[in-house]
């Protein structure tokens, strides 16, 4: 049985805390946040707390609080040599107190309070400066039935770069979709099958391979059509740089 | 009973021709090809032919070849006031001889020959330039089992546009995600479940309701740290466009 104290009350400690409820050999003996308000609902599952100087002794604590705070309440918390991790993944482990024993169980899916999560589909990437803490927080994130990766602090930077690329980004490509189709009267739905279809087509095959369309053709009559036709000109340099990316990694033939 | 003539055997024209092959009330009468390689597979199921001069008298032909050779192949099928419709987002409706009756039928997908395909994932987009034509190409397409909307040149062009951002510049990212993972050693695999969810969140909700991140929060620290990781110019000038692009869209707030 391990142990675990909560800290936080956001996304990612919500659907931890949930997730541990349900696993057979963890026990969240406390849950704080700065604020009890987020944390009430839970009362009657957990011992709730908004005074950090009263943390329990637990195997683990979990920072699941905004990345900005992390030193800061890391150091607060009323304990030495215990194990303390924080969920980030872009924050170095070193930004928590040196007085603990101290990791990161990142985990590398989008998660909303609001919305249900299946920890088969929460990659979590874990990395401890001391060898011991691993096996622990493997544990862990089996535990909420997550697929696991050990992974060092140059790659969880760069997974956390990618991330931006292929949620926020990608996501911001759906968001010009939208834009251009509803301004042309066009309905932005008729373009979610494809939206899944291109997502589902990665997870086979490599996006080298799957890639297709007037970029990848160097298909330049499309392209010039497309460039007259997008209106707003920041759409109309991000056609044009993608377009030059995809040109740049499928061969410059025909150029 | 409609009978329909199929010219060309790529993606498209072999996904039509199956899915044909499955409804009640359609019949595809023959099959066209300039080369016979293609359809040799199909020579016993339908008639194939590599002879344009000889293609029978049916009620729709459907021009499944490339973008630039439609009106030369439109031009070539040897019967007046017939019901001929191309497959191509971008091509227009006029660039079909005129001595047709013109019309097309664009699959809202990307479709590819060796992968099987769900027609009720694949939207078809109606354009037609006499009405009459327009309940013809409706019952063909709902044959497959496709969903179809009417629309006109303006908002074809629009959507094909629009699915060069969510289809083909969307994949170049999770290229990019790619590149810049194996780069540090870390596994693109782990982006996979997050590539899946960012997806099958805008079925549900609008992208501007989905974004979150760095960009969206004006996080400036992260943004930061993020450009000096990047060692690609063209990786780096991508971040910095769709992150103005994202700042732009959600409000100019703490710049
Ligand atoms: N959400 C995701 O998809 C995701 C994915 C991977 C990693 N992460 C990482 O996980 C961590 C938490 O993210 P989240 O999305 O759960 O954040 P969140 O929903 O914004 O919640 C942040 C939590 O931090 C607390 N907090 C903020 N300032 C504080 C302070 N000065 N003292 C004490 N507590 C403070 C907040 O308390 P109040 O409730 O009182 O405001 C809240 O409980 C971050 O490091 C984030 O980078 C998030
Ligand atoms: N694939 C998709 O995802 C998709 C989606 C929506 C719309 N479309 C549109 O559908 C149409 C077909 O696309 P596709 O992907 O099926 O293309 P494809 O797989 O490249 O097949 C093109 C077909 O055109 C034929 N062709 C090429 N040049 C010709 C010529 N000079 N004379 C006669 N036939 C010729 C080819 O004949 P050979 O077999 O002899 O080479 C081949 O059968 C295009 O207008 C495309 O824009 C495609």
């Amino acid at each position: 049985m391990i142990s675990v104290v909560i800290l936080g009350a956001g996304n990612v400690a919500t659907h931890f805390f949930k997730g541990f409820e349900k696993a057979k050999d963890i026990s969240v003996i406390q849950w704080y946040n700065r604020s009890l308000a987020a944390i009430k609902p839970y009362a009657n599952a957990v011992e709730i707390t908004d005074d950090i100087s009263a943390l329990k002794a637990a195997d683990v604590y979990i920072l699941a609080v905004s990345d900005d705070v992390i030193a800061e309440v890391s150091h607060q918390i009323p304990f030495d040599d215990k194990l303390v991790v924080h969920t980030s993944g872009s924050v170095s482990v070193y930004d928590l107190d040196k007085k603990h024993k101290r990791g990161v169980l990142y985990p590398l899916q989008s998660l909303s309070k609001n919305s249900d999560v299946d920890f088969a589909n929460v990659p979590i990437c874990i990395e401890t400066i001391d060898k011991k803490s691993y096996p622990v927080l493997k544990h862990l994130a089996r535990s909420l039935g997550s697929p696991t990766k050990r992974i060092n602090s140059d790659q969880r930077r760069v997974l956390h770069l990618a991330a931006v690329f292929v949620n926020n980004f990608t996501n911001q490509l759906y968001r010009i979709g939208h834009e251009i189709t509803e301004h042309e009267g066009a309905e932005f739905d008729l373009l979610k099958p494809l939206i899944l279809e291109t997502a589902k087509k990665v997870q086979e095959m490599s996006p080298y391979k799957a890639q297709t369309g007037p970029a990848k053709r160097n298909d330049k009559k499309t392209i010039k059509k497309h460039l007259k036709l997008l209106e707003n000109e920041q759409h109309k340099a991000i056609y044009k740089l993608l377009t030059e990316s995809i040109i740049q990694t499928h061969g410059r033939k025909k150029l």
